[in-house]
């Protein structure tokens, strides 16, 4: 039986990918060792980090004005590393809140900067992004922070906020990779990998160099972006084995044709299963239509007390980790770039079965 | 030809664990998935988080006295996470410093606490451990930390040192796992893992629970322990992958018959060499005999013209990584867990072949 996982993260690899960390497991480069045995100072290593920035900046389009860092700890280190290094307590920095993941950067970031927000800060879900005055946001904040898909409640947004001159910096766990967007428009953009990128384990950040090193705060050497950019992450021993994964889904997403073609795959994928959502009774997903995740697309079931045997049923089709997030309800499928369109249609085919014989 | 890697770190992982990856890599406990692409929060991988502490904790002897945690960024993130932690900017914690990094320790340590030394810091290599009075330790300073295996300059610690109530607090990332140890003398431990324990990405923590959410200091979540103690470590996504090969790492050393196995054969290997790099006139080791690492063992050729040719030799000979740090020249044997006696008998009997052509 092929499964697919629609786990919201840690995700599905491409089948390739796994494939070749099957295919290297003993011999890497022929360096008769698993590459995870290998030195980060190696020059097979160091060839390997190179590799995986020079792929990045060519896939995303960031310049030569960013500098491009391996983090560990995942975005939550980010919503710490980002004011601490970026604002002060005096300083002030805004925040566009459409979610969950969102209102966790809130609050963790308004420990270390003056936090305010674009609009009040909603104590449940959200199905839309709030409106705000693109000319009201204060020019003398040191950041704009927004989060460009929730993946709870499958909140995308269709392209980067206005926050005027203030630098814009963007949480993109879930949907780094997965779509063309405008780079320059950021100051910084940051993602953990295990969605799109990769493992759990390491994160992508990018950076404009001219924010880097100006803070006066007392910074923990590995909270302080300067340590990352002068080093080539490579300050400590890094995580070497996401690193390398990480290398090796950058390399297939450069097959699907770059960002170009990896979003026309996806807007293929979650278009066909909103549009059977949309269509049927037995479903619905309640997201405004002009920010409906691309890879995250909750739905709920009109009945739910069918909700135990619909996650039983598509387990067992193997269609796995279907189940929302505890604090929304119904279901979720988080189709990143790993899920093929077949995956997609195994979903919907199962969805149509359960509906008609439950429905 | 067998390869023995005596990488310093990342290092070599035993060849039954990393069968037993290859084994599990497209399809892990029945999931139809690699562990890699399992959700943290899924029944499996719970299972596996709570099954590593209890190995830990029965292979370590650590007690329900202490939290144990997981934790990303190495064991440089523990340099300051320990003194925010446990400590203040007005607080005073004592530092024994016999190598480099514990030197690197009371560096980043000294920006959080008022950090004081047992001794006077060498600005050289160390062949010996300092002396110091143990009575006159300050009673007063909220830790005591020492470096139990120093990497570069191949030089540990015996038995811990004596610092009467002061809570001692260790970095044993080179040598956790190798030998047995009196755990109930420290308030802490911590290790990150890619020497004995697995691979880069995640460090092992070990904190008696009374010393957790104490301080008064502005702490980023990500850098708490009592975020680690209250979540089980899964706060936020934990390095997954590097986390289930600890768990088949422990399992492999309980399999060598614990720690008391383990030591009994990494006495046995280091022995040898030592025994013949005295023995020899063309190679030499200048540590003090009761202070010499068990698990790196640093060498120097009487001619150090011959240096690139016994680099070259060695690695056409699969013996792989033996240049010493930069810091310190010479060659390094590191003799991790993972490097069986044979790999000592292969080094030793290609060291006998290059001094009886060189010498």
């Amino acid at each position: 039986m092929t499964v697919y996982n629609f786990s919201a993260g840690p995700a599905a690899l491409p089948m390739a990918v796994k494939q070749q960390i099957a295919d290297e497991l003993f011999d890497w480069q022929g360096t008769g060792c698993s590459v995870m045995e290998v030195s980060h100072r190696s020059p097979e290593f160091v060839n390997l980090a190179e590799h995986t920035e020079q792929l990045a900046r060519e896939l995303i389009g960031i310049s030569d004005d960013y500098a491009v860092m391996f983090i560990q700890g995942g975005a939550r280190t980010q919503y710490a590393m980002l004011p601490m290094n970026l604002s002060s307590p005096q300083g002030q920095a805004v925040y566009a809140v459409n979610g969950h993941w969102g209102k966790l950067a809130l609050k963790e970031g308004g420990r270390f900067t003056q936090a305010i927000t674009t609009a009040p800060v909603s104590e449940t879900t959200y199905a839309s992004i709030p409106d705000y005055e693109a000319d009201e946001i204060p020019q003398t904040a040191n950041y704009f922070h927004y989060t460009s898909n929730e993946t709870l409640e499958g909140v995308q947004w269709s392209k980067p906020p206005e926050c005027g001159a203030v630098p814009l910096c963007c949480d993109m766990t879930s949907d780094l990779l997965s779509r063309e967007f405008d780079m320059n428009r950021h100051a910084m953009i940051y993602a953990s990998a295990q969605k799109n990128m990769g493992i759990a384990g390491i994160t992508f950040v990018a950076l404009r160099k001219d924010l880097i090193g100006q803070s006066a705060n007392l910074i923990p050497m590995m909270n302080d972006y300067q340590t990352y950019a002068n080093s080539g992450s490579m300050y400590n021993t890094p995580p070497t084995f996401p690193w390398y994964v990480m290398n090796l889904v950058l390399q297939w997403v450069k097959g699907q044709g770059g960002l170009a073609g990896i979003q026309r795959i996806n807007r293929q994928k979650s278009g066909l299963l909103y549009e059977y959502v949309d269509r049927s009774d037995f479903y619905q997903n309640m997201v405004s239509k002009n920010c409906r995740s691309e890879v995250n697309v909750p739905f709920w079931l009109a009945d739910e007390s069918l909700n135990q045997a619909f996650l039983d049923n598509s387990a067992a089709a193997g269609l796995k980790a279907l189940k929302g997030h505890k604090a929304v309800g119904g279901m979720r499928a988080s189709i990143y770039n790993a899920i093929p369109e077949a995956g997609i249609e195994a979903l919907i085919s199962f969805m149509q079965e359960f509906e008609r014989t439950h429905g």
